[in-house]
């Protein structure tokens, strides 16, 4: 049967909001939703309905029923106890509304398989897409629709970006994107699907792999149901975009603990990791990565090599940088003779001209961009790996725009490396805020430029 | 020949420093560590030296030698060109100065040998302790004493602590030094030892060994001159305090960079990998881990197994603890029938009593008190993993003060785990403030538990 449970578009962008358990009383789930679209700044309607509420809920006339709305309604939101939720689902459907979040629990991650297969059913009937119920639903930053029902203080919203992050965890949901927004990243959507009984990892997947404000997919995930169909859709989205993922459950333990959570069957690891990597998935091994692997993708262009020309103010960043390529199965590239006679000429001659390149620790601004000019015009170079130690006489916010102003040309990817404290990290956001991809070791920035060639060479394999 | 090359207490607590090269330059080295003797609150009696100034300098009477001074001297740091230095340093002899600081460069790594042979002859004569040239020199938070010549503004200064940072590299010293007061860490001692033309690795061991400050020891390192003095030294050290080691030059080419970085010959990886695992030596595999681990042995007690439980209030971040902890060679316990009851008892009928534990979304400080009091009294548990995510309704500054409380018994090793923003943040530092180490993720604080687990493996082995 074809369904549109893929088509999440009016949702993410609403014209009209109805919360369904909308509610005055502080804390409860439904007045933190409708007092988070009042207050994010979302510019469409808002409409509170409440089966014991009339008058005004919040500064809004409240309905009993969604069905006394009789305007379009893009979204629903339904947080009342689950008993209720198939009959107000029902009604959603019958008031045509365009998708439904149920952020409610009560189904069958506590046993209520029951009441979760009338959702089903009801979901069915209306062709409807249904995120949930048991999660924390959507996030767009663009559109201001947030069905977190968290306090705002306790979680930073991120800003406007091209990342989509999607976990059917709630917890590792909502901890990741405040930590997205600590790190500065920009984000495109955020889905937390919880039970996924209507809407899947296949729906969502297909949904942000059409979508264009979307060009890296973060997915942590605990396991698959329609495997086959999962597969099918994300070796279409691969071939556009990256999918980088962190898989729970990829021990024994870790696969029971999962099951006990969502009721995943994680199924094998070694059969997920050679699905993974035969269908161009980026894995990440942990949160850190997903974070690395996210930014080097979300900023920076495919590497159409293996070969990483190394700048550094510092001779041990230059020897933790040279072992973390070679382990991660990058290279130095043999330089061309011209590269090296022009490099001789400008550098000055206690520089020597050989890979990883210490400029010194007095290189300035001027040094930086000699480097960054004639190692990023080698042919022989794929990537740059720029160690910018802020500690040094030299190294200011000069040279933090001079790295800026070669990443945003944007030829062949650019990765920096910046370890240190306050002013070090002051330097480290403004190279954030212009682009640049910057790590605190020059272990991590070696990560994500491995995950970034290899998922390239998929790339490029399959054209 | 016996020397006294690893006392270097006076060095660190000087009641007198003479700055041979001092100057009013700004800019200048020598103006650099000159005012921030002045600046840093030392106590002592400070002595510029010049050979061409007469009067003061920045306030202070100025002598055209060190031998002018006749006032008993722990330490003399030298910064004038290399030529010069034999002879300052001669001149330390004979005043009897009990320690010497060259930061000037301009010998081996540049060639010149025969320069630095000059002050080997020289510090044997005198049996003096001479740390360089061409570093960084030493820092101490308690006495102030700190040749770094870098600009206070783009290096925080480290609170005084336990953890003794050594580093044979300025840049990865400054720059992790640095990092490590970004993030809150203690630091006893500071040592970066450029060329050992002197005093070398294997005297630092043998100091930081003996010093009742350091109780951990983190070293960054490139190579070793002495290997047979320094495994002897090292087997000695790691039966009373960990040494957490990161070698730079793991691979061919990092050896190569690690050589003409530092005239290091790495040696091959392997035999350095079987020799750190058989002395007991805890490796990092990056910068990021070197502090973990410092970390973790800084504050927590040594784990008498490898039975980990896990306390959480998301569902996800219990999966990914369990991958990470059996990935990382932990286990879960079997929980004591009496604990089981016991917490069956005391817990939510929604909590499931298995582990990880996941204590639920909406658990405060009272939850989180009454889990970690019953598993952390079961007897086959022999360290907890706390996951507090603050963006969930129940956690706040209570749950974070709980936490330290139970952290700050030190029966077992504790770790916990926060991932998040700008909120979650703040409490991370209340955490560590207290002595709890904090990790973003489960996956590294998995790694520091399991650094702590082999570490005290091997300690227990010893006894």
């Amino acid at each position: 049967m074809k369904t549109n449970y893929a088509d999440l578009s009016a949702m993410m962008h609403p014209k009209s909001v109805a919360i369904i358990g909308a509610s005055e009383k502080s804390g409860k789930v439904g007045a933190v939703i409708m007092q988070n679209y009042l207050d994010s700044g979302f510019q469409g309607e808002i409409y509170p309905v409440n089966i014991s509420s009339s008058g005004k809920i919040l500064g809004k006339t409240a309905y009993k029923s969604i069905l006394e709305v009789r305007r379009s309604i893009d979204l629903a939101v339904i947080s009342i106890p689950a008993e209720f939720v198939p009959q107000a689902l029902d009604e959603c459907g019958k008031a045509k509304v365009k998708g439904v979040v149920i952020v409610s629990s009560g189904f069958s991650e506590v046993g209520r398989s029951d009441l979760q297969e009338k959702l089903i059913a009801i979901a069915r009937k209306y062709k409807l897409p249904v995120i949930g119920p048991n999660c924390l639903g959507i996030m767009d930053p663009r559109s201001r629709s947030d069905t977190l029902f968290l306090p705002t203080f306790k979680i930073d919203r991120p800003k406007i970006g091209s990342i989509s992050f999607v976990s059917q965890s709630g917890s590792v949901g909502s901890s990741t994107l405040d930590l997205i927004s600590g790190e500065g990243l920009g984000l495109a959507r955020f889905i937390s699907y919880g039970n996924a009984a209507v809407v899947d990892e296949v729906d969502i997947l297909e949904f942000l792999g059409r979508d264009s404000d979307t060009k890296v997919i973060a997915f942590y995930l605990e396991g698959v149901k329609r495997g086959k169909e999962f597969i099918e859709v994300a070796s279409r989205v691969t071939k556009k975009k990256p999918i980088v993922i962190l898989k729970g459950g990829t021990t024994e333990s870790g696969a029971a603990a999962a099951h006990s959570h969502t009721a995943s069957l994680a199924g094998s690891n070694e059969a997920y990791k050679a699905v993974f990597t035969q269908y161009g998935f980026v894995q990440a091994n942990n949160l850190e990565e997903l974070l690395y692997f996210a930014k080097v993708f979300d900023t920076q262009p495919l590497m159409k090599g293996n070969r990483v020309a190394v700048i550094t103010n510092g001779g041990g960043h230059g020897v933790l940088a040279t072992d973390a390529l070679y382990q991660n199965g990058l290279v130095f590239p043999e330089l061309t003779k011209q590269t090296r006679d022009s490099l001789r000429k400008v550098m000055p001659s206690i520089v020597n001209i050989r890979l990883p390149m210490d400029i010194g620790g007095d290189a300035d601004d001027k040094r930086y961009s000699d480097a960054l000019e004639l190692l990023s015009a080698d042919p022989n170079v794929d990537a740059l790996m720029v160690i910018t130690l802020f500690q040094t006489p030299g190294a200011d916010e000069k040279v933090a725009s001079m790295v800026a102003k070669y990443a945003a040309i944007k030829a062949k990817p650019l990765v920096a490396v910046s370890t240190g404290g306050a002013y070090t990290r002051s330097h480290i956001s403004v190279m954030e805020e212009m682009g640049v991809p910057v790590y605190e070791s020059p272990d991590s920035a070696a990560s994500a430029l491995s995950a970034l060639y290899r998922y390239s060479k998929y790339r490029m394999a399959k054209k």
